[in-house]
């Protein structure tokens, strides 16, 4: 089936204790886009680009069977660009630079062949970008997934209320549903934020994993445990999208499936965080992800007959 | 099969935000006796107390078929105590009050019907301490289980290498894992502390689980998302006892055997922290420890068939 992705499309230059890019492709949609098309999604995106971005990325997308007519190329405005530096643990960063550019503009505008797409995948963006979305589909879509961030809870938080009142699912990391609930427990936190809209809940903890609540129950999701993480950049955008493809690749909104797609979530983003920016994510196999798939499996199995 | 544990039993006056406790028992060797009484282990202590024990925790223990007679008494001196304050967070604490007391010139006393004992658990205590325990041992046990903590590393590492260079199995928490190694990813200092003599690395991250690593495996256990922790003291030596009472208990040191092993402290840790001190390990019973081990499984169970 069909999915919708909404996210920016970007420029990033990025510095880890490892090395440092110049102006990289980046940005949520992007990620997004990629990850789910590896799952058996169609993945269509909406998004904004300036004059200066590279046709070769617009190539990278195709390439992996996105449909890129959704994206505006505003030839005399520049793309959105963002720079930031990882400390050595690599939790933390330091944005250096952000050039909104063409994103602060941006009015989204849904191609009419999207707009009965069934699956809808909200990248962190404005929550009235992310609103003027939702109301171009002709019908409702079967599942509204959407992204926020902190900057969002500072600023526009009537905004990002309304727009999470109109959502299915909501991604977002353990301090954002902290702050964004006003609870420390993630339960309660989940339980919260349930109340102000989204039936499903997933709170992202890094590399200590990912919750999953919905209705009463509730999955975690372990990270696997690497040497070493190369560039977190695009992790938490990555796992996103790989739980979005897998949705509508198959269909399936029970809590099973949804169980199945932050697994393939975590995956995808296993492999995102081991190379700069989007390259571990260009030339994936399906082997490689089902291997990697079979590692998290692996990781969390115990034989549970403890009555013996 | 029999378990010998070496480790503190103490009075504790603990503070959190839900409330405020007098004097009750705590100490590592108490949580860890209790946690693997649960277990099929036949539980020996050796430890020491002050004149001012009161009776009836030493009764506690043996209603849990402790062997308690390698609890030393000294009538003229004091019980170790330890008072200390949780942050609203949960996850620090400040000490306010730390009286060594008998155990300032501990000299533990292996008993005779002690010394042929298959499997050994070292609570938290100084090194050289712990060392004296292993060499009062009439053979090589099975297997040896250490605990300790950033203070002796801070103060006596060369007879905290040693030690080490004698046991089976260490569990520490994720940062003392960072301080021994050198090393921020876990991984990396699971691979250097096991280099320093123990085959067996366990790693507590507190909320976020453990972590199993033994030769070339890794195993990963979560914890329980819980809507609120009421007193997390004794958590990680409830952990460590259950650790070692299903190990005892079992008697197979295998990895899939360890990987249970480490559910069954997970459990017991998550009992723990529900109410202050010990209370809630007093009477469990072995439905309220199914059921709960089942919740983990739970927690983490997926169909991995993503080949559909």
């Amino acid at each position: 089936m069909k999915l919708l992705v909404v996210g920016s499309v970007a420029y990033d230059a990025i510095e880890t204790p490892f090395g440092k890019t110049d102006k990289i492709v980046g940005g949520a949609g992007t990620y997004i886009s990629l990850a789910a098309s590896y799952a058996k999604a169609d993945v269509q995106i909406v998004s904004v680009v300036g004059g200066d971005f590279e046709k070769k990325y617009l190539d990278l997308l195709q390439s992996h069977n996105v449909d890129i007519k959704g994206i505006q190329i505003k030839e005399n405005e520049k793309t959105f660009f963002w720079s930031g530096k990882y400390h050595n643990d690599m939790n933390s960063r330091d944005t250096l630079v952000t050039e909104l550019n063409v994103l602060g503009t941006f009015d989204p505008v849904v191609p009419e062949e999207y707009k009965d797409t069934e699956f809808l995948m909200l990248g962190n963006l404005s929550p009235d970008v992310q609103r003027k979305v939702i109301e171009q589909m002709n019908k409702r879509p079967k599942l509204i997934i959407m992204d926020t961030m902190n900057f969002w809870m500072d600023t526009m938080m009537d905004e990002l209320k309304k727009t999470m009142s109109m959502v299915d699912v909501i991604s977002i990391n353990d301090e954002e549903a902290r702050q964004l609930s006003g609870e420390y427990s993630l339960v309660r936190a989940a339980k919260a934020i349930r109340k102000m809209g989204p039936e499903t809940v997933i709170i992202k903890k890094g590399e200590h994993g990912a919750l999953l609540f919905k209705d009463d129950n509730v999955f975690f999701a372990p990270a696997l445990p690497l040497e070493e993480v190369f560039d977190p950049t695009g992790a938490g955008d990555t796992f996103a999208g790989g739980f979005a493809g897998y949705i509508a690749g198959n269909g399936d909104t029970s809590f099973e499936s949804m169980k199945r797609a932050v697994i393939y979530g975590s995956a995808m983003a296993s492999f995102c965080v081991e190379k700069f920016g989007i390259e571990r994510l260009e030339q994936l196999t399906s082997n490689d992800i089902f291997f990697r798939i079979s590692k998290f499996a692996d990781l969390v199995k115990f034989d549970c007959n403890l009555k013996e």
